[in-house]
């Protein structure tokens, strides 16, 4: 199925992003609200310190019904204690108010700075001010609300027939930039007009995100607030997904979601390539899923990607630094797609200057060939650039 | 005890450092020899992909005694197979030959570029000729000798008076800065006049290096080459070291290691500061480590420390991310000797500013409080700057 990196309208479903005075200028406030309750399904952070919002929308989606999900940006609502918890129930309840809905129905996220108290003036305003501006076409709006240090705005959507009917799958994402004085964020919100019941969106969900969300990473740091939420209101039509429909919706759901962590990743701050760490032949998928981290997360891996230089041998030290009980005379490394490394040596020099020129492409492939088992796993990320320490270093709080 | 930043002779050892030629200009050969047989410890890195000389010399110690060790700089004789080895076992027999001694005793090691073989033309003339530069003064040599990307070498030294006896202990080390094309190694040799036993020297040299080598991090990367070698002759003359002479003996190792280790992280590749990340009141050691490795790793708190921002958001959210166990209400943090974060807050700006004016000294503490327990850890590193990315990025193979 063809994924676009643009919104369509999904039957059911309204939203909007204004600009509601917690920034300065740009959009701070987005809201995704479905004509009916949907089912819903939720993973966030398993940090051990989370914002207010995470509890609150944690604690809700476990109902398995909700309608919407308000959300800001500029302030994340992180370690403010039961002030946080109390504002965040506020936002949600204001916003539940004034779309007409119960109160434990809407869910809610912050992004931004932390140890800041939630604006509460510019919410009670902006709140009643973006339900007024909800429509079919308001997806755009919303993804651009929810940026925070994001170049740009990303969406994603796909369309797929099932069981005779047209459905639509619309995603939306920002992060894993930073913002002012803190974290790399990640959200991403999706809705479908699909039928699928909670405890089936919730197994789709986790499933999906073992192969997305949780193989995203920009510079190994998890964040208070990271949260994916999907909405699914069935306005499309027909019975509750099953069977083969309810695997081709998974495939679509998928497509998206890697879709939107390819941008994030490739949007990483200070990125300048998109880098895409697969290992197979591992012997468990642990094994696979540790080896592809630390590559994925090497300093002097992702440094060397920035420089266009096919660097075997930082790669091989990261896997080893990983303790990973691996035979290096049996490992075989692919960079952009030229072997490397093989049989415990290089490949020599005309396949280490293609490998070179393949860092011309602002996507680049890191593939590891254990040659222990068939267990693979992937990794997202991006290179290491001076302009990401000039992001962090120069920003103060 | 005073430990200076310098070299001193050590009874009944020499020490020499020439050019062999592995480099065009430098330094590259270094040996360090006891006239007598000397208890020997040593310790090795713990990744999966090991150098030759690592293989051999891990080996060696296992016998308890040895006479000295080789080191060469430029190439480190990793990812060699069967000629690796063989390369490094002939670069020890030519030193033990050289000097007198059973091949047996003499220790390996090699620092550089991975992938290459070991040139064993320059070491063939080169180690009769270290072996004739060899003195009692030839310390500073030799740290010369063993360095790649460092910006000095690195020397600490003692002396303490031992059951009547005044007794030295010296210390060179390098690293972790990083050798083309690949990796940060870190070396460190001691020797000592002091007389004692094997398996005093080995627990000794471990408890010591959980205090010191094992809790540096340059960038969270371990290299294939790491080691940490001592040699004690007993050339001072006396008994094997016991009770109180013992302890004070290796209070004397934990303070010239943890001077190199200071010296070493200062020195990281592009620090401009020493980051001393130190976690208290912890419910075991093994959080407290987790902890400070969690804080002291973290891109983002790194970057802030080139910064000079005491970001206290930074250091939570690293914490958190660790999965921790713990109460950010009862965590206190202080930067630079002040209070940032107490009872789930700020503690203001007045204390912010105090403590981003810390940062214009070379060396910056970061200190955590989880007020949950009694266990404790240090991690030595440094901040995170343009010229890590530069040293990493611009050098390709």
């Amino acid at each position: 199925m063809k994924v676009r990196r643009e919104s369509r309208p999904v039957a059911g479903f309204r939203a909007a992003g204004i600009h509601s005075g917690i920034k300065e200028e740009a959009p701070d406030l987005a809201l995704i609200v479905s004509d009916t309750p949907a089912s819903v399904a939720g993973l966030f952070t398993r940090s051990t310190v989370v914002g207010a919002p995470v509890e609150v929308s944690r604690d809700r989606v476990g109902d398995g019904q909700a309608r919407g999900v308000v959300v800001n940006s500029g302030v994340s609502n992180v370690a403010m204690g039961a002030r946080g918890l109390r504002d965040a129930r506020t936002m949600a309840r204001w916003a539940a108010r004034s779309v007409g809905c119960e109160e434990q129905e809407m869910l809610v996220a912050s992004t931004g700075v932390i140890g800041e108290p939630l604006p509460m003036g510019p919410l009670r305003t902006g709140i009643p001010n973006v339900v007024k501006a909800l429509s079919a076409e308001g997806w755009d709006a919303a993804a651009e609300a929810i940026r925070t240090t994001d170049t740009h705005a990303k969406v994603a959507s796909t369309r797929l027939r099932l069981g005779g009917r047209m459905v639509t799958l619309q995603g939306i994402a920002k992060g894993s930039g930073m913002i002012e004085p803190n974290m790399a964020t990640m959200l991403s919100f999706l809705a479908t007009d699909a039928q699928v019941a909670p405890a089936t969106l919730r197994a789709m969900l986790s499933r999906v995100a073992r192969q997305t969300y949780n193989c995203l990473s920009v510079d190994g740091e998890g964040s208070t607030s990271d949260s994916v939420v999907i909405l699914a209101n069935g306005a499309a039509g027909g019975p509750a997904l099953r069977g083969a429909e309810r695997e081709r919706f998974e495939a679509a759901l998928l497509a998206v979601s890697e879709d939107l962590v390819r941008q994030l990743a490739r949007d990483g701050e200070g990125a300048t390539k998109l880098l895409v760490v697969d290992v197979r032949g591992a012997r468990s998928a642990a094994q696979a899923d540790r080896a592809a981290r630390r590559v994925g997360n090497s300093l002097l891996v992702k440094t060397a990607v920035f420089g266009g230089d096919p660097n075997w041998g930082r790669i091989l030290q990261a896997i080893g630094d990983g303790q990973v009980a691996w035979h290096p005379d049996k490992t075989r490394i692919h960079v952009g797609g030229v072997l490397v490394f093989a049989r415990g040596r290089s490949t020599g020099p005309a396949a280490r200057e293609r490998a070179r020129r393949a860092h011309e492409a602002e996507e680049i492939q890191i593939r590891v060939d254990l040659g222990l088992g068939d267990h693979m796993a992937r990794l997202f990320t991006c290179d290491l650039t001076y302009d990401y320490v000039r992001i962090n270093a120069e920003y103060t709080t």
